[in-house]
């Protein structure tokens, strides 16, 4: 990274920051109804097999931390992982717990317009708990 | 793997089998409109942070070629990489190549009614070639 770097605005503005570290921002996606956390890595790449295997493995372990929360605390049967980046480039991977029933069952939650709930600042705080 | 390994009935429906090896089923998805491959790992693992991490590995570089072959033959800009299974559990990852102004852009593939278009046999043996 010659640059700082610096979060994309979109997501910046859908998201809660919980936790920052030296290879990724993790963000709440400040929608309650579906549990969905948003990874960004520290890094000017923009398609995940770019980055380095060290940081997928770190990546893999996170992933798996939240899978474990959202079962635990939002009985999710399903994670759904994902990069897309077609409306914002810079790399985010979707970590969205799922399950039979949800708001967007069995469809996907992009492009999908359902109903905003709010996270209390107990709740966030929760789940950066759980991640730290 | 204690039992044999079975390829879902919609996947395969739905798909060219391009390449079978040790790790992987390498699917085309059958509508040319948008170039999509799907790699389903031998596994009976659901999520693909349960992968080890040296098939993780290898799927890096299964991807990394798929995008790069993609990148030279249709000219896509961005790739979708995800791993969803609402519908069909069995683990599968969906490698797709997008591009401003494609049947979709910018929204998902997903749950996306666009037009079919086929592969000839001729574009089937060239992506597969170039993955062999």
């Amino acid at each position: 990274m010659t640059q700082a770097f610096k979060l994309n605005t979109q997501l910046d503005k859908d998201t809660h920051l919980l936790i920052e570290d030296e290879n990724f921002l993790i963000l709440l996606h400040k929608n309650a109804t579906i549990p969905w956390v948003i990874i960004v890595p520290i890094t000017d790449v923009i398609e995940i097999f770019e980055l380095p295997n060290d940081v997928q493995k770190s990546l893999k372990t996170l992933t798996k931390q939240i899978a474990a929360f959202f079962k635990e605390e939002y009985s999710t049967e399903k994670m759904n992982i994902a990069a897309i980046g077609n409306i914002v480039s810079q790399l985010h991977i979707h970590v969205i717990g799922r399950k039979a029933g949800d708001a967007c069952w069995p469809d996907v939650v992009w492009g999908n317009n359902y109903a905003f709930k709010k996270y209390s600042q107990e709740q966030i705080d929760s789940v950066a708990l759980s991640l730290a």
